[in-house]
């Protein structure tokens, strides 16, 4: 197993962590300047500063993406519906292939319109096919590209509303079912959040191997926790056990970076600086 | 599938439905005047009207329980605190045998210490372990009083907190290995609330099985929802498929009650008897 105490080269700030603090050009400048060397976008942040200045600015810094946020959202009412959310994954995918990205992270979606309050539907079997049916027209685009699609699964308490896919299993019996070559081309990204809870995460961790994990998302589970979406904590404060989770991806193959991903309402408080600093010091510490 | 429209002989009230609203006495007494014919009472609130007096209401009134709630809470940070939990385990066991009840419910526990946010540890594989060698040892006391145990599996939301046990499938796997014969001793309740985003829970119905399914709980799941423990819908207010679930549970042999538990702030704050009216009317149309 690496051992992070003595440096961070191997991490990674996805940078929703600080996205009420500054706009992507200032985080990435905050982070070229304490020699952090991956970080992870969102494409609102990106299409707010602009993606050739993005793309500009990474390479100015020599900064690397660990992965591209996000793809995904394909359940939809109708067929209109269906059909934009593929357009949009393809745009998605030229996005993340411009700014280098390694792979593009999905949050694949679930009841259509149930983000707002007003699902379409209820069958959450039915959000299921369409997100099956919607990964496979993406792999098209995603293999042309060699872009790899990472699916993540999230945490059963977004089921209705975010992905309906909650497990590494599910997760996984996708990618085997599409990609059954195990090609690289389609994988999942473990948020260390959304699966730590899961007595099959060792077992499923070893079934991936280093062909399917494509990214390792860190936070912490605080006790309590308040709020369904933006109260995760910074690794060290909760109960997961980040060390040992690592572990079975290493054991597993993974060779790649430790991604810092809070939603906080707590943490988009502070400034960007002190969150940086820390997301360091705990990347050695407790990562 | 049995037409619930006609009738509500199947539906349990779970007491603390309506715990913030009356005692036991006045909830058992409003509950025989609508002609309903079970409840699932918790232990907090048949402690505070008196055992003896709540069991004989129950005879004098023809209401019979559906499960009692609770037993569980296995994990501890020390071997005083695992002898406790046994010992009130089997405290648990005698009081729902007073009461009659046709199953004790376990809610296993999980990380000892974390519901009032000072986790002892937090290696949930111990807790799982803790778990495992509670419901053993609790499970001779259970077949000497042949009072069925039923495992319910919580919402992975709950996992650091309240049970370790979080999927069908896991509970299963502790049944099989526990009870390999089927005594109908070890069974699993399954909550709607806690497993309706489980991609598996179709599968996992049919695998249980008549002698092992003891227990079905409904309310559902709100979009949005604004906390993790008291935000529970009323039965149809939610996006959970409950006739489709109660549909497999039926096909796999299931033929007890579907009691309605709902830890909701909203409806603690609505007058006892229009809860119970809600609950009749839609235990009708849309359970």
């Amino acid at each position: 197993m690496r051992d992070f105490s003595g440096n961070h080269e191997a991490l990674s700030i996805n940078t929703a962590t600080v996205r009420r603090q500054a706009p992507l050009d200032a985080i990435i400048e905050a982070c070229a300047r304490r020699d952090i060397r991956m970080i992870s976008p969102w494409r609102d942040q990106v299409h707010a500063v602009g993606l050739a200045r993005i793309a500009a600015q990474l390479r100015d810094t020599g900064i690397t993406l660990s992965g591209y946020c996000r793809g995904g959202f394909f359940p939809a009412a109708d067929r209109a519906g269906l059909a934009a959310a593929l357009d949009d994954n393809r745009q998605a995918i030229d996005e993340a292939k411009t700014l280098g990205s390694p792979c593009l992270v999905l949050v694949v979606g679930s009841l259509p319109g149930a983000l707002t309050g007003t699902p379409a539907y209820s069958d959450i079997g039915r959000a299921r096919q369409e997100v099956f049916d919607g990964i496979a027209a993406t792999l098209d685009h995603a293999r042309a590209c060699a872009m790899p699609l990472a699916i993540e699964p999230l945490h059963p308490m977004l089921a209705a509303d975010r992905a309906c896919i909650n497990t590494l299993e599910h997760a996984l019996d996708i990618c085997d079912a599409l990609d059954p070559a195990r090609s690289g081309m389609l994988g999942v990204a473990a948020d260390v959040y959304h699966i730590w809870w899961d007595a099959k995460l060792a077992a499923q961790i070893a079934r991936a191997g280093p062909e399917r994990l494509l990214a390792l998302h860190v936070c912490d589970w605080l006790v309590p926790t308040c709020d369904l979406l933006n109260d995760r904590g910074m690794m060290g404060d909760g109960i997961i056990e980040l060390r040992k989770i690592r572990g079975w991806m290493e054991e597993a193959g993974y060779a790649g970076a430790a991604e810092a991903e809070i939603f906080s309402d707590r943490w988009w408080q502070r400034p960007l600086a002190e969150v940086l600093d820390i997301c360091i010091e705990r990347h050695r510490s407790v990562v």
